[in-house]
This record gives structure tokens, C-alpha cells and sequence, in this order.
């Protein structure tokens, strides 16, 4: 049995490029841009106002002038107006253009208007003062954003003011999720006294959603020949495969051995964790030159999680999650930690994925365990907001120590 | 002009409730529950076999017993089978009943089976051991999430555990993004020297859809007749408008003129803070019995944001999103802070915005500065990951000072 570490080590050995594809900005929120995003222009692009008020020729000031006739309105939107008598003015507003002949903006709430006469009710002027100069904030060329940045609203903004209508971003692998069990009924049926509903495929195709990955689902029945024909294809047709259940040491957990038959190659099974201790990991081999398939250049990779519902949910957020952010190349990941609100004590030499809400007190991260029953007790993930991964070379776990923290909201 | 805190509280006085509705489960990933989600049955609903293996009689174990003939198989999924001889065994595999007759399971480890006969390799057995025990977790009634959770992946699965195929969510407002400015062309355009993309309506978009709210768009130019009309229209149609620009001194900053003009009621123009000052918030008044239109029964919301783009979006997370979240009666909210991570100086008797990125310090958020060009500087949100807020009545904030955060990644 391997660690924990050791196990996310090969998994992260085994990341895959899938390349990049092109979409429209507003669709691109979440995914993960692939490609610099550059100034197309000077921001601001012009000498723009940025208060509303008029605009003087500051030397005029100096000079002793308290009182400028209103010679033009500069809208924002409209083309770069002229002034013509340097002892006159121009109304500015916020986002014009300055106009050609003025270098400085007095607002309106320093200045009298009356009859077109604009008469200043203060002596504190700087030069070029309200004046967002042309290319204060980015020059032409300059990188706005660097690729491999997940999306944000603040990226949309910046991608639609430079006129990105399409964006390069990472394609996303296609993904099946997989269950197994002869006790699982749908969602929508009333499950007999010894059967349960199908529930971990649809956690995982939310903690896929979550990454913009639209997985697909199927169910395949405890039966040897027909779960090894559907992997088969299964192989062929996707990147990912996610299972749950069937690989634990069960009469009928035959996961392990079909897909050993069917030449997938097993980079590990089991792990010294708690909860999820059965996950097997592996990937196919390519034939040839590093090519399987002519139409399937790739590997697939096969993370397969034990059937218990917190088990498959830790699996997902501890090893797929990081698997696919190094896959399309997500530069920077901040290593999130908490500190335990609590002693705990757990002795056995596992990692320990426990279940803890999460408080903010002023500024530190407080990690409240949750009490629950186990790998099976799918409720508790509902009071609590994240795992605290505590180590397993440790028994005893002191109230105040800082240790990862695998949040899921 | 009025505070941050005020104008906060004023639109938290004017919050709305938008109903409930029904929507497929796999469909309500971050939206919010509206019922209380009861287990349907006891979890696990049956003595559950946790561990593959045998399962004895525990007092034929204590009577002297150590080889026990396989009697039958107990797969999960199937029914109960019953154990007929109290001296043999039933092979039983994780997740499934635990056969009648039975109390006591031995896992394959400490077993082994050569011609049908198990044999012991063990003599530390527990009664009852590896069986979790019907309604341990929890019993049939019991809730399991209380409502006005946000839905997450966890939350997900136990709805698909207890049937919840339709489940109640709180209805979304009905949102209208608009822009104003006749400098704005659209992002697909190139702009002319004196005019710029439209960006902040699909900022908003962006900002909206992490709440899951689908918002519609539009862009009216800066005539007023033309504005007058359109807002009187959107007014009966929509239950939010959400405004980016022309709420300043402009000559053509004709917003609040017009929304008075429409009888929407004005809360406060003008908030003492940076950026966002000119911030206009307001909403229609209901005709006679608080009833404005027998097809509109609520009141139309007004939240018009200064045009500069770091103004709109600070708006948007500090105004708009406790607004919805009020409405929707999000119980839990975890006030977020994070600690200065240099010293900062600010003067203007202003809530300051200030831009910092997030690092995480052994579980402490440290906030660090991130110096822009101010409110016009979109670019800069792009490289910062969220607001801390620095309070009007202090000028020089200190390293290591807690203060509120607001995240946007």
C-alpha cells in the first residue's frame, strides 16, 4: 500500500494536454485561458477626463485668469473638439477626451457657471490635474492577463475591453462517470428494503461542474462480461473514466481484474488513507509509437474510487481535482490550510481526511471537526465545508496546528 | 452623502422575496434550498455489511468455533438470505444485508477458505463488528439539510439519496443589465480613438452568474427622451435594474433626473467611499395597497453603479450580492476577513476599496496590496483576487490589522 502523497505523486505523473479550443468571452468564465491577453491599445487610449467640470489651459490660470468663457461641450463618445481662444474653456465630461488646447480639469463643484462664463471658486489647481493621461494604466502590448489563469469576472471584463470576442482556452477532457453496484436504483425509483439509490455519479458530476467539466454518466451492472464489453469501449470513446465502486475485495468487485485484462495498467491500488483506503489508479497504454489508436492519440486515465459516498468524494476532490488543474496547466494554486479548532486523535497509519466546517476569525482559518459515522454517512459532507488532511505519521492533532485544508464550496 | 455601512443597511431594508420553484435536482448546483430535506428512510435502511467476508453467529464463536461451512452468498443488491445451520457461515459482501441469523462479520483478511470451509486466522473478534447498523447515521424523518443552504456537490448527493428528484429552490430575480455612454461600442467593434469597449454589463454578467443568475443586457445612449422610455418599460418588466454609468454631474448623466422623473423612489445618491462614490440606489413604489401593477405585484429594485469599471464591480459585491443573498435567506454567511500584509495609508474620510491578492499562511489570509490606477484601472482586477475593506474613520491600517474581505475568485 502506498501513501498518500506517493499516490497523488503518480498521479500527477500522468496528466494529459488537451489542447485548446476557441470560445466566445462570455461562455469562457470558470475555464482556463490559453493565451496571453494583451493591451490592444494605450488604457486609457486618450487623455480622458475624469471628472466632470471644464477644462482650462493651466498657463492661463497662472497668469491670473479666474473666469473662462464657455466656448464647446466635450461629451464622452465624442471626437477631440478644439479650443480656440486659450482664455476661454471647454466642459468636460468624465470619459471625453481632453480637449486639444487645455491640460487641466477643474470640476464643477470648484467653479460658478453663469451666462457661459465659468468663474473659479478656488486657487488650488495642479497642472493636468482630473486627467487620466493615455497610457498611465497599460501601454499597447503590454500583458493585461498570462494564459493558464482560470476565468473570473475581472478577466471578463479586461478580455471584453480589448476586444477579445473569442478566447483561446483549455479544451476539457471528456470525462464518463462510471457506477457499479446490483443495490443501486435511480433517483426517481423507491428502492427495496437491501437496495440503495444511485447517488455518488451525481456528486461527482457536480464536483465536475464545478470545474466546467459536463461529464457523462452510465451505470453498469455486477456482471463481468458485460462490465468488461462496456469498458472497452469506454477506453476508446474517453479521456477520463471515474468509477465508483467495485474495487474492493467483494465476490463481485471485478473492477481490478477486467481491467487488468483489458491491458489498462495499474499504477496503484490502495492507498494508506482513511476514508477511500481501496482506490485503484491507472492509465492505458499507448501501442506503438506512444499511439494506441490512431483516432485515440492519448492515454486514458482510470481513477477508480471505493463505492462509499464519502470515500468517492474525497477521491474526487484530493486526486482528480489536482490531476486536472495540473493537466490544462493552472500556474498558480495557493496550498489552502487551516488550524484545528480542537485536539483529535487518530492512531491508525493512515492519512485522515476529516470533516470539518470552516469559521473565518479574524482572518485565520478555523477548522471545526464534524462528527459523523464513517465513510458511508453521506449526510455529514452536508454540515461540513471541507476536509483537513492530517498526516499519518501523526496520532495526536493539537488545537491551533495548521494542516491542508480540501475545501468544497 | 451617506456611509457604507448606511448605504448597506438601506438596501438590505429593501429586499425582496422572488417565490420558490421546482427544478431537477442535477439542475440546482448553487442555488438555494427552499424545504427541509428529510431522510426518507434510515441511513443505512438496513443492517449493512461493511467489510467483505463471512458472517457468523458471534456466540458459535465464543462456544469454541473456528472453521464454519459456507453456506450461501449475501451479495449487496440482493435480498436478505437467511442462515440455516448456526454453525456455519454466509459469505456477505460490503454494502449488502447483513443475513438473518447472523450478527458478526469476518473480514476475507482473517479468513481462509480452502473446499467450502472457512477457517479463522483470528481471535480477537468484536460481537457485532463490521456491521453498520440500521439508522446509525441517521433515522427515517430526520432532516438532513435544513433549508436556505446554498447546493452544493455534497448536498447533490443526498438529495439523490433520499429521492429528491424535483426539489424546491428559491426563484431568481428577474435582472436587466444596462449601460449607458455614448462612448461605448460593442466588444466585437474597434473602437474610434475617443471611444471604448463595452465591458461592464458583462463583467456584471459574469459577476451574476456565481449566483446563477441568467441576467439580460442592454445599452441605451445618453438621449433622455430615449432613456425615460425604456426605463419606464424595464421598470414593469424586470424586478432589478442593474446600471453602469450616468449617475454622476455630466451634462448627460440624465439617470437620477429620469428615475425621478418615473416616480422611482430615491434611497441615497452618493456614498462615501472609493471607488463608487456616485453609487445611486432607489426603487418603485408600489400603486395603493402596495400594489404598483396587478401583474407586477413587486417592487422594481434600482442599482445604478458610477461607469468606472472598478467602481461597477465593487458595487456589484459589496451592494448587489448581500442584497440577493438577504432576499434568499441565506442563513449561514461566514464573515470573511484577511490581515493587512503591509502597511497602507489612506486619508479621505472614505471607505477605501482596497484591491489586495490572497495568500494563505498556515491558515492565515494575508492580504497584499495590489496598487492600480484607480476606478478606470479594469486591468488591475485581473492581477488582485478580492477587496478588503478599509473603514472612513482610519487613515493608517497596520500590517498584520484584520479587516472585512470580499473574494471575487
Amino acid at each position: 500500500m502506498i501513501t498518500s502523497q506517493k499516490a497523488l505523486e503518480i498521479i500527477l505523473d500522468n496528466t494529459e494536454n488537451f489542447g485548446v479550443e476557441e470560445v466566445p468571452f462570455l461562455e469562457s468564465l470558470g475555464r482556463i485561458l490559453k493565451e496571453d491577453v494583451k493591451a490592444d491599445r494605450d488604457f486609457p487610449p486618450f487623455n480622458r477626463v475624469s471628472m466632470d467640470g471644464i477644462a482650462i489651459l493651466y498657463d492661463v490660470f497662472t497668469n491670473g485668469r479666474r473666469d473662462f468663457h464657455i466656448e464647446n461641450i466635450q461629451a464622452a463618445g465624442s471626437e477631440q473638439v478644439t479650443l480656440k481662444e486659450q482664455s476661454s474653456c471647454i466642459e468636460v465630461m468624465t470619459g471625453a477626451v481632453l480637449p486639444q488646447g487645455t491640460d487641466t480639469v477643474i470640476p464643477y463643484e470648484l467653479v460658478t457657471i453663469e451666462n457661459g462664463l465659468a468663474t473659479m471658486n478656488t486657487e488650488t489647481v495642479n497642472q493636468g490635474q482630473n486627467i487620466h493621461v493615455q497610457g498611465k494604466d497599460r501601454k499597447t502590448n503590454d500583458i493585461l492577463i498570462k494564459k493558464n489563469k482560470i476565468i473570473s469576472s475581472a478577466e471578463i471584463g479586461v478580455l471584453a475591453t480589448v476586444g477579445k470576442f473569442l478566447v483561446k482556452v483549455a479544451k476539457q477532457p471528456k470525462v464518463l462517470i462510471i457506477s457499479t453496484g446490483s443495490e443501486l436504483v435511480e433517483v426517481s425509483e423507491t428502492p427495496l428494503t437491501h437496495q440503495i439509490r444511485r447517488s455518488n455519479v451525481y456528486t461527482l458530476v457536480s464536483l465536475l461542474e464545478r470545474l466546467n467539466i459536463k461529464a457523462g454518466t452510465t451505470h453498469i451492472t455486477d456482471d463481468k462480461k458485460i462490465l468488461k464489453q462496456k469498458i472497452e469501449q469506454f477506453l476508446n470513446d474517453y479521456d477520463v473514466l471515474l468509477f465508483s465502486g467495485a474495487v474492493s475485495k467483494g465476490k463481485f468487485d471485478f473492477l481490478p481484474e477486467v481491467l487488468d485484462e483489458l491491458g489498462v495498467e495499474k499504477n496503484f491500488h490502495k492507498v494508506k488513507q482513511r476514508p477511500g483506503k481501496p482506490f485503484w489508479f491507472g492509465h492505458t497504454v499507448p501501442l506503438g509509437m506512444g499511439q494506441r489508436d490512431e483516432n485515440k492519440p492519448k492515454k486514458t486515465i482510470v481513477f477508480a474510487f471505493p463505492g462509499n459516498p464519502v470515500s468517492t468524494f474525497v477521491g474526487c476532490v484530493k486526486y482528480f481535482y489536482p490531476w486536472y488543474k495540473k493537466s490544462v496547466d493552472i500556474v498558480y494554486e495557493n496550498h489552502q490550510k487551516a488550524i484545528l479548532a480542537e485536539d483529535f486523535t487518530f492512531k491508525p497509519n493512515l492519512t485522515y481526511f476529516l470533516q470539518v466546517r470552516l469559521e473565518n476569525k479574524k482572518g485565520l482559518l478555523v477548522a471545526v471537526p464534524i462528527k459523523g459515522n464513517g465513510s458511508g454517512d453521506l449526510a455529514n459532507l452536508a454540515n461540513a465545508d471541507a476536509f483537513l488532511e492530517l498526516p499519518s505519521d501523526q496520532t495526536d492533532f493539537k488545537t491551533g496546528e495548521a494542516f491542508p485544508l480540501i475545501t468544497y464550496r
